[in-house]
C-alpha cells in the first residue's frame, strides 16, 4: 500500500513465512515478511524499517508527515496498530483462525478468538473517534497510520470478523479507504479455499 | 538512555502503567509509558514515536545512523528487540514474574516463564553473532539498536534470568554497554522488595 501511495514501481512475490524457507532467512534473519529487495541488491526487512527507509529515500510524496509533531502522531498511531491492535486483536483472531492451520500448530482456540473480537470493539470506537475529529486518522491527510489500520482491518474483514455496524464513523473512514487504489488492489486477492463476505470488496457496504 | 546518549537535559517521573491513572491516559490514549513532555507542552507517546522524534529534532548526535541503509539496519534491530524479543522473551518473563503481581492478574505461570527463558538462548546467540562481527549490534557505532537490546536485557538481568555464560560474545557486548553512563545510571535504580543479583551493577561480571 505504501509503495502504491508513493507511485513507485514494484513486483510482489508471495512468501508464506510458515514454510520457513532458507531463502527467506537469507534475506531476513527473523524469517518474516515483508522484505524489500531493491534493484541494486539492497535488502531491507521488517515493516518498520521498510516504511521509514521508503520515506528516507523517496520523500517526494510523504506518508509520515512534515513537521516533527505530525510525524510523531503518525508514528504513535502506526505503533498503535502494528503492536497494540496486533497484539490485542489480529494475533488473537488471524493467528488462531488462519496461521495455526498453515503452521500445523493445532486447532483454533475459541476463547482466544472471542477475546480478540471483544478487544476489537474499543479499537473501532477509537478509530471512529479519530476519524470524526480529523478526516484521516492522524490529521487532514492520508498517512501511514491509515494504511497500517486498513491493513489489519482488511485481513480481519476477509474473515467476516469486523462488526462495521458497531461504529458508524469507523465504517465511514473504512469506506473512504476502500476507494483508494492502494487498498483496492489488495481487496481483489483471494486466499485459496476461503471465501470473503459478499461486501468485502464493495466500498458501499 | 537515548536522552542521555544525546546529552539532553531531562527529568524522570515514575509512572506505574498498572495504576491506570487518568493523568496518564490524558497524555497517552493507550495509557502506556514512556511519554515525553517537552517544555513547550508538546506531548509525544510510545517509544517508537519518541525515539524518531528525538532524532528528527536533535540530530546533532545521531543514534539511528546517517545513510538510508544504516538507518534501515538500526530500525530492523530496534524492531527485533522491541517486538520479537519482547514478545518471545520479555513478556513471558517480566510480565509473568513482575507485572502480573502489580496488576493483580493472578499467579505467575511457570510454563510461560520457562518458554521465555528457552527463547532467550537463541536471542543471546544472535546478539553474540552480531557483536562478534560488528563491535556494536548494528555496526561500528553505538546506536538505538544497542540501547533497545540493553534495556530489555537489564530488566531481565535484574531478575537474575540472563544466563551470561551461554554466549561469551553477548556477554562481552553487555559488559561494554554496562560501562556507558546511559546504562549505568539505570543500574543504580532498585525495585522495592526485589534485590538484583550481586553482579547486576558490575561491568566485570
Amino acid at each position: 500500500m505504501l509503495l502504491k501511495e508513493k507511485n513507485l514501481d514494484f513486483e510482489l512475490v508471495c512468501e508464506n513465512p510458515w514454510d520457513r524457507k532458507l531463502e527467506v532467512f537469507a534475506l531476513d534473519p527473523a524469517g518474516e515478511v515483508p522484505v524489500l529487495v531493491e534493484e541494486d541488491g539492497t535488502v531491507i526487512s521488517s515493516a518498520y524499517a521498510i516504511c521509514e527507509y521508503l520515506e528516507d529515500i523517496y520523500p517526494h510524496i510523504t506518508l509520515i508527515g512534515t513537521t516533527p509533531a505530525e510525524r510523531a502522531e503518525v508514528r504513535r498511531l502506526v505503533g498503535w496498530f502494528d503492536h497494540k491492535f496486533d497484539y490485542e486483536v489480529t494475533q488473537n483472531i488471524l493467528f488462531e483462525k488462519v496461521f495455526k492451520h498453515y503452521a500445523h500448530h493445532g486447532e483454533p482456540n475459541t476463547g482466544i478468538i472471542r477475546t480478540g473480537k471483544s478487544n476489537m470493539l474499543y479499537h473501532l470506537d477509537y478509530i471512529g473517534h479519530l476519524a470524526k475529529e480529523r478526516y484521516f486518522l492522524a490529521g487532514d491527510n492520508l498517512t501511514l497510520a491509515d494504511l497500517a489500520a486498513a491493513a489489519h482491518l482488511s485481513a480481519l474483514d476477509y474473515l467476516g470478523d469486523v462488526p462495521w455496524d458497531y461504529n458508524q464513523d469507523a465504517h465511514n473512514w473504512y469506506a473512504l479507504m476502500k476507494s483508494r487504489p492502494s487498498l483496492r488492489c489488495i481487496l481483489t486477492e483471494r486466499v485459496h479455499g476461503v471465501r470473503p463476505p459478499v461486501y468485502y470488496e464493495n466500498p458501499d457496504f
